[in-house]
């Protein structure tokens, strides 16, 4: 991701001193023009902007802490993935040695790092984003969330828990519909490639229910105008009953079909989905 | 949704006769040009092309099994959500009554039928399909999966699990960006609102991800040039963590990180997310 980002820099013309704990990471990017620093205090030195992107924040801090000191009247940006907690505690560590500090979240993997179409999410102070917004549009699309630092790391996981989830279930259903039938034995397997092209159609009506649905959350009312928990709930079963009858794992539609009959159970039986996160909020802080 | 599907047929200027059991549903629609049936009869005689939409196969059946006799030379379009098995029986219950069979699924909500952005599903004999495809695309978009009468059903039960889990990932996402940190007490809250248009730009990048993963599970092979199962699994630990601390339910998450510790264990610790397709298929259906 480090080689991403700086290429990245590299691209738009912004002159780039580049730093890893493997030097032979450095080389290509000096062949495409980067300075590379032979130590992290050169790496600090170069540059008023300093961009981060290591493994966790413990490998943050040990590249760092020993430099430290060349902090002060800079901007860091920290890209490395952590919680919003590990945010705060950072924006307070950098404060300490006079720098700047934004928390940033890459949307992307690294073939996406450039494309202005890919989200990358920042949290800190508004005046430090807004200084340093066009030389971070070199990585993709600037989204500042507000101050609170945590934010970014915050929307990162809520985002990737999306993301998986949406995953496995596109991989289950494409486990469906690729297994065979063990007590028909027909040859209906269908291959992932042609299944996708579907999938990938089918997200765009399901980001349309999510539109639908958002403004409902905010409300707390769920009017189950278009499609009812107990619909789904009947809905449900054929798909159980079919990934069963193919061998398939079915813990996740089993988990989805708990949520559901626990928001029935809490009386959203003739809500819309958007009900079922009223059984994932803590009831404490449930109104 | 038969009101939907009827008002669609009309909208371009297909005659059409409706029948329900609720008398009172038929009346808007006669308002707007179809002729009410007042039986069954009546109706599968006034037109080639039948349309059945209920709650279950019991219902189909017990509505038109009094009147079977009146379907030879007619074409049944069965839009009934059920199994690929009731859709195999169906076909065959038809033939038995010299009728010819599609079955199909409605992939959107009434409000999105008649738009030829949303996709209907069909499957069973091919030249069946090609004659009444002029009429079936009144309905929405039509597209033909196989002649195997039960493949729109196991379609519709696969991107049906894709829906499920991604709104209940999105819910859970949303939950935990509305949700007051405990410990920290910020008001960091956002609203459904704000977070839902991200999570919907997010969804194109994912959907990118399925079409980059779709091959490898064709191929059985996952490489983890992107994001490995490995950096997933330290990445959801974030998630987790956050959402503990917000009083959010983790369920969804634990079992996501789950698949991927299995995963992992079967030695996909280096490979893309797309193996985790392999822990959600029968061990002995696995090559």
């Amino acid at each position: 991701m480090g080689s991403a980002l700086a290429a990245a820099f590299l691209e738009r013309g912004h002159p780039t001193t580049v730093w890893n704990r493997s030097q032979d990471k450095a080389r290509p990017l000096a062949d495409r023009g980067a300075r590379a620093a032979a130590t992290p205090e050169e790496a600090l030195a170069a540059s008023p902007l300093i961009v981060a992107c290591v493994r966790d924040y413990e490998a943050l801090y040990s590249v760092l802490d020993p430099v430290a000191g060349h902090l002060a009247g800079k901007v860091l940006v920290n890209l490395t993935s952590g919680s919003p907690e590990q945010a705060r505690e950072a924006v307070a560590w950098a404060g300490s040695h006079g720098a700047d500090y934004l928390d940033g979240a890459i949307m992307t993997t690294p073939p996406g790092v450039g494309s202005p179409d890919m989200m990358f999410l920042y949290s800190g102070a508004h005046t430090v984003f807004e200084a340093h917004r066009p030389a971070l549009a070199a990585l993709g699309d600037p989204l500042h969330l507000g101050t609170d630092p945590g934010l970014a790391s915050l929307y990162d996981a809520a985002l990737l828990g999306l993301m998986w989830a949406t995953m496995t279930g596109w991989l289950h259903g494409t486990a469906l519909v690729g297994a065979e039938d063990a007590a028909e034995g027909t040859a209906e397997k269908t291959a992932a490639r042609a299944f996708t092209p579907l999938a990938i159609r089918w997200l765009t009506a399901v980001a349309g229910f999510l539109a639908t649905y958002a403004p409902q959350v905010d409300a707390g009312r769920y009017p189950g105008d278009d499609a009812t928990v107990d619909i789904q709930i009947a809905a449900i079963d054929h798909l159980i009953h079919a990934a069963a009858a193919r061998g398939i794992d079915n813990a996740l539609p089993e988990l989805l079909k708990s949520a559901m009959e626990r928001a029935k159970a809490a009386g959203h039986g003739n809500d819309s989905y958007a009900s079922v996160i009223e059984v994932l909020k803590n009831p404490a802080v449930r109104k």
